[in-house]
């Protein structure tokens, strides 16, 4: 199986771009990443924000890790974007992701992704609402999937969320977004599906595993998020932690689905509070977990 | 003692301004809150930005609820802000509050807050670093606060964390910061201490109680977040779990140094995927509890 991993273990951590490329490639022995959004915030000023942005993708060319698609992290997930109420928020959940887009592209990355959006509690359970909010946001991303090809990305990512205030939660929600958009916008967009999104119980009930998601939107997952969870919250613990998710189950995934290069990316989320040397540990021990998997 | 919320608990929830604010004031039965910017990013497009800020502020008002405060929350968390170890970094931080202060001054809020900056992994480890981006923080800050000034606001806070990587973590990091700061600043410069944060026992040991920043700071907090923790990690669970801190010691004390208008703002911060009633119930169990502590 194909590891890489998503960059979020290593905000406010390991922020020097030489110095986090040699902590990839050196240290943890990794040839492909996800950078997060929470590196490099979109919003920043355009000529500053891409500066930044280029400084990373060159040391990761050089220290010869490929950066396969960025992503949104936490300040990202923070707000509502395209599903949210007011034609207002939605505009900057456009920008958000189109300021993302740009990134990407000064990068010389070929994708990008985040969530769809949330709708408010008051709008989630308003089918109606939830409906025409829908609809304006299918014509807002095929905009933006206009705006990806111009900047010569070649994918969008849609990342499906453990929420039912949130579009798509569900395998079958998903699988709506994908057929909506397919044939509509001018670059291909996939899922990015994270195990313990799939396999949150609280929300998915028996459907909370992925070997469901695997027959409802099989052929639309071209990149996953791995994590380790109890399945009770999105615990984005990493694999030294006991939980559902062993090496085994991941590598039969991968050989029972017959991947080839649809990435795991490694995405562990560590408290702000918790210890640099500590992280740096754990994220080496659990990458000797996964490979002996 | 006086209760206010922080609205970190409402973000992707009850966003709508006028929901919000019914929420907070009948529902929650609170006067007082400090406004996230999880809810309005600082770097959203000015006229935008302030424009969703000015109806937050209006929406507020007209429920009678005070604003004492705007706060950076998660997103802003994220960030490493005037401590990063690039000067292109710091500049970002120091426009970050730059725009915060501009909308906190179009919603004609006085006093806007975070905490002060991260240092990298590597920088924190260096005494030389850290002493250098240190000095360079300390001027930008100076420059914040003739903003402010300007701006017409009255404070700015500062918020102390729970991580040896950052500045200030300890009571005596807070107690030089705001030494360096007093009679340099335009406008008074004070602390918002952390409950949870002070408590913190790996990093503060025997220190870790608010005795303790009351003998060394007391005349510098001007404002406190209240959460429930266990002391092992910067919980921000609420009241209805158990943990170090009770309704009785958060009287106590609240009457033990006389305060009277530092509010004690509650700043829980719920799991995206928590539902929304079971937010909604246990924001009014918790007020319950802490009402009659």
């Amino acid at each position: 199986m194909k590891l890489g991993l998503n960059l979020s273990f290593a905000i406010k951590r390991c922020i020097e771009s030489e110095r986090l490329a040699t902590l990839v490639a050196e240290d943890l022995d990794t040839k492909y990443v996800q950078f997060t959004w929470d590196l490099v915030d979109p919003g920043w000023p355009a000529q500053t924000r891409d500066a930044l942005a280029k400084d990373y993708a060159k040391a990761f060319k050089s220290a010869g890790v490929t950066v396969e698609s960025t992503f949104g992290g936490l300040a990202s997930y923070t707000y509502s974007h395209i599903l949210a109420p007011s034609p207002e928020l939605r505009a900057l959940g456009r920008d958000h992701l189109k300021n993302a887009i740009d990134m990407t592209a000064a990068m010389e990355v070929p994708a990008a992704g985040m969530p769809f959006g949330s709708f408010s509690a008051d709008d989630a359970l308003n089918p109606a609402r939830r409906e025409e909010i829908y609809k304006e946001a299918l014509e807002i991303y095929v905009g933006l999937s206009r705006h990806a090809k111009e900047r010569g990305l070649s994918m969008l990512l849609v990342e499906p969320v453990p929420l039912a205030t949130e579009f798509p939660s569900t395998a079958a929600d998903a699988l709506r977004l994908m057929q909506d958009l397919d044939g509509q916008t001018d670059v291909p967009v996939r899922l990015c599906v994270d195990w313990g999104h799939a396999m949150f119980e609280p929300l998915f009930g028996t459907d909370a595993n992925m070997d469901h998601w695997a027959e409802v939107v099989g052929p639309w997952m071209a990149v996953y998020h791995i994590q380790q969870t109890d399945g009770h919250y999105d615990r984005h613990w990493n694999f030294t932690h006991d939980g559902l998710v062993t090496p085994e189950l991941l590598r039969n995934y991968w050989d029972r689905y017959g991947l080839t290069d649809q990435t795991y990316f490694l995405e562990i989320i560590f408290a702000f509070e918790e210890r640099d040397e500590i992280v740096l540990e754990d994220m080496k021990a659990a990458l000797k977990l996964l490979r002996a998997g």
